[in-house]
């Protein structure tokens, strides 16, 4: 497998860190987002939205992070990135979801960006938008974590999908200087993933 | 089941359209978002992230609304929102979050009150900024529905996951005067969906 990402992007280490929970070696196409890499044309025949991830398995190409988590877990299926029973999975969904739809988007590059050079803000003002999403999320992820499903990681004693986007989501919350003491359950779980190696070795520190 | 919802949240739309799709009743809870509704300390019991939808399935409650989707699919198989093999799945789940982390929640109405509220912004910046996004995600939609998985809806010809996405999009769209001119393949899969029971109900005019 070929996987085509970014080395600070969460979406890509979110991949990185699936592929490396199943063993899953793959060829890393590392794009520089802020030099525009994924606006060539180039990439634009690989994934239309020129947005990273997309992994390409043979002649397909998969684009969407957790689109791609989804599969492999369907076609790789040993170590489960979900619970088997329905409710179980909802649940890690539903908090992979809180981080992937309701925080992140709000908080990359893109976004970012365009706070920037569109509506001129100052970096005081970047830095208090990412925040506030950051801590609108978490807020509501702490208190979830609370649940007596949680354990070791988000739900249970072994890592899934949501601990592959609870990692990205603290080790970029940290860049950005939010301040997690009132998260002390998301801590400890991004503390427990990074005790193991196919989290660490997908950071971004070690591309 | 029991459904916390917005009228206008797209969702919340999503959720009716999936629960439609299945033939399954539900009891509606409306929530006036505007109001502020979802941030009272009752429905905070609900959904930690006070937000909509939240699905209530016996003793168990359910929230974000694709993790929502997906559990709908593995309870309650027929008709099913996705597809039977693995490629096929990544690509509706593709399509699904396309809409669902791109385009959505940039565009949802916390961040237009935060764009207002903080940002001081007027009327027109915020409709660019909402017509920004649209625009960014429909541009990578438009070309990937024009794969040949793509037929009468987003994939085949019978409704998936990711035309329960699309509809309430581009719904919302049009609220706000986007020119979808350019979308061809979009607004005809929005009005095969829309020739269906399942989706006209689910519709905010109908609520």
């Amino acid at each position: 497998m070929k996987l085509y990402e970014a080395v600070r992007s969460s979406a890509s280490f979110r991949v990185r860190i699936a592929l490396n929970l199943k063993s899953l070696p793959y060829e890393s196409v590392v794009l520089d987002l802020r030099k525009g890499a994924h606006r060539s044309p180039d990439y634009a025949r690989v994934n239309p939205a020129q947005a990273v991830p997309a992994l390409v398995d043979g002649s397909h190409t998969l684009a969407q992070s957790m689109a791609i988590l989804e599969y492999l877990d369907e076609t790789h299926p040993r170590p489960p990135l979900l619970p088997a029973a329905p409710l179980e999975r909802a649940r890690v969904r539903g908090i992979s979801q809180l981080i992937s739809c309701d925080i992140h988007p709000l908080d990359n590059l893109r976004v970012l960006f365009r706070l920037e050079k569109e509506l001129h803000l100052d970096q005081s003002a970047i830095d208090a938008w990412y925040h506030h999403w950051v801590h609108e999320g978490f807020r509501a992820l702490e208190q979830i974590l609370a649940e007596p499903a949680t354990g070791e990681f988000c739900h249970g004693d072994a890592p899934t999908m949501a601990d592959c986007c609870l990692v990205p989501q603290v080790v970029n919350a940290v860049r950005f200087k939010v301040d997690l003491g009132s998260y002390p359950r998301i801590v400890h779980i991004h503390e427990a993933c990074m005790r193991i190696e196919a989290f660490g070795k997908a950071h971004p520190d070690r591309q």
